[in-house]
């Protein structure tokens, strides 16, 4: 027998759903962007618009947060969670618009493997997510966890590699100082979707 | 009507708004450096006075939740918000101070506006630091912390502005590397009062 | 008379200890590569190890908690400490392989410093887990932690003035980016320190 929980209670689980699945549409339009290369000004200005929706989704929280005489979790976890999420997006959206700010003519294979990396961490991570309305499963949130933190690991080996690529045959300082930085704001992006791991696995031991 | 605290509580509400003075005042002489950029050594080393004003600050709140046995909000978060805050002024005594590391002969127009939305950012800090006193009214911080994630919005867009101009016609690489890393420092402190202001909004909403 | 705990509470204090052991293990290694330089391929090698012990201490440190129904400290807090425990070795690997990455030839006299200062912090970090055990003398964790943000402002100042060296006369610009990379690498790891003295900090104000 699954909890039940009041209808008021119920949209903070609607929210976060909302949330994890506007960050998984962002991470394959950026991963799209990557791969393709085409139309990319319209293609970064979509992913600004997820942007826009992730705020939009974090006030709607805490808002409700505000208002909601009885929450599902504990006012400071719902608090970091939907912080956790909102900075997952930013980071999805900085790394898109990075292809503009530094005039990118195409992205290194291994900015596309980043993409990718982040891509199947969001998939993760809306699979998490609706285990948080099953309390007695909640536990199954941890394996979700680990797979997080593996592509994180992932993630920081082809960071690595990229940046021995990149320094081992510099031709303009300029373009090094600009790649350095695309690569750190994608893999960076990993590392929220750490935190929002970690996030979640503080929650399931705090129920559990 | 009002609570009333004891003595001992009241301290730290008054720790807490010498606090804010003191990253307010930081702040405007951030400002007051980049605007005029005249007798720099001792404008930076003014403001160097405010980081260990800061440290002061932050020490005394530690000790006095280490020997007081009744605490006005939780001591964790009497904690957090004390170390928030220091980051903040950390943040301005670096951004003043790499000026001198990088010796700058004249701040970007772009630096300009980045001191200026800091200040802007202390200054709402300043006005929702006394709130906390006021528990009946204390979700009116929730309003300054609008305000604060709206001119952390407003640092990006400076901050992304800044770094197309520096690297649309880059001359000097070493230059470029300069630049990025102090609008990087400026920027990053607009996002250290969003940090304060987090803390802030998770207090209030425990308390209300 | 000491607190006594469970058999199942106590493996909590030796995990972190056996954590706190493996960070010492790591920064000293660092300095040895640091300061002697040969072998750089077998001596990076070997701290890449500590970091997978590190990983395995602290999913160790993650199951156990999941399945133990009586911890010593709150499980967030726990949860807290491994993850800022880890994050020190992590960080230290990072900076032992950035001299692989970036293909250092030799390490600089600052870099060198760096290394010392971590190495001292682990020392304070090795010394302040075991206070955990004791309930009674847990406060004396606070000097240590006081200790650690010395540290912290000490390396500060060692990098601060890596800084000015590196763009004093700066010959190649793609040297200077890789040197800027790995002072900011070994300057954090003394803030990954604070931040485990941090935790520690907010437990002992918890539980005094």
């Amino acid at each position: 027998m699954k909890f039940s929980f009041l209808p008021k209670e119920a949209k903070f689980f609607d929210l976060f759903e909302r949330a994890t699945e506007n960050a998984l549409m962002a991470a394959r339009q950026l991963k799209e962007l990557m791969d393709t290369y085409d139309n990319v000004q319209e293609r970064v200005r979509l992913i600004t618009e997820r942007e826009h929706e992730g705020d939009f989704i974090t006030h709607y929280i805490m808002d409700q947060l505000n208002t909601t005489f009885i929450t599902p979790f504990d006012r400071e976890d719902i608090h970091h969670l939907a912080s956790a999420m909102d900075d997952v997006v930013d980071n999805i959206e900085r790394a898109a618009d990075a292809t503009q700010v530094y005039r990118v003519m195409e992205p290194t294979a291994e900015a596309r493997m980043l993409a990718d990396t982040i891509l199947r961490s969001t998939e993760v991570l809306h699979m998490a997510m609706p285990l948080l309305r099953d309390r007695p499963n909640m536990k199954r949130i941890l394996e979700h966890c680990i797979e997080i933190n593996r592509l994180e690991n992932e993630a920081d080996r082809v960071h690595r590699g990229a940046l021995v690529s990149l320094f081992a045959n510099p031709r303009d300082a300029v373009d090094v100082l600009r790649w350095w930085d695309i690569y750190e704001t994608l893999e960076s992006t990993t590392d929220r979707c750490e935190d929002v791991a970690d996030v979640l696995q503080a929650m399931v031991l705090k129920h559990s």
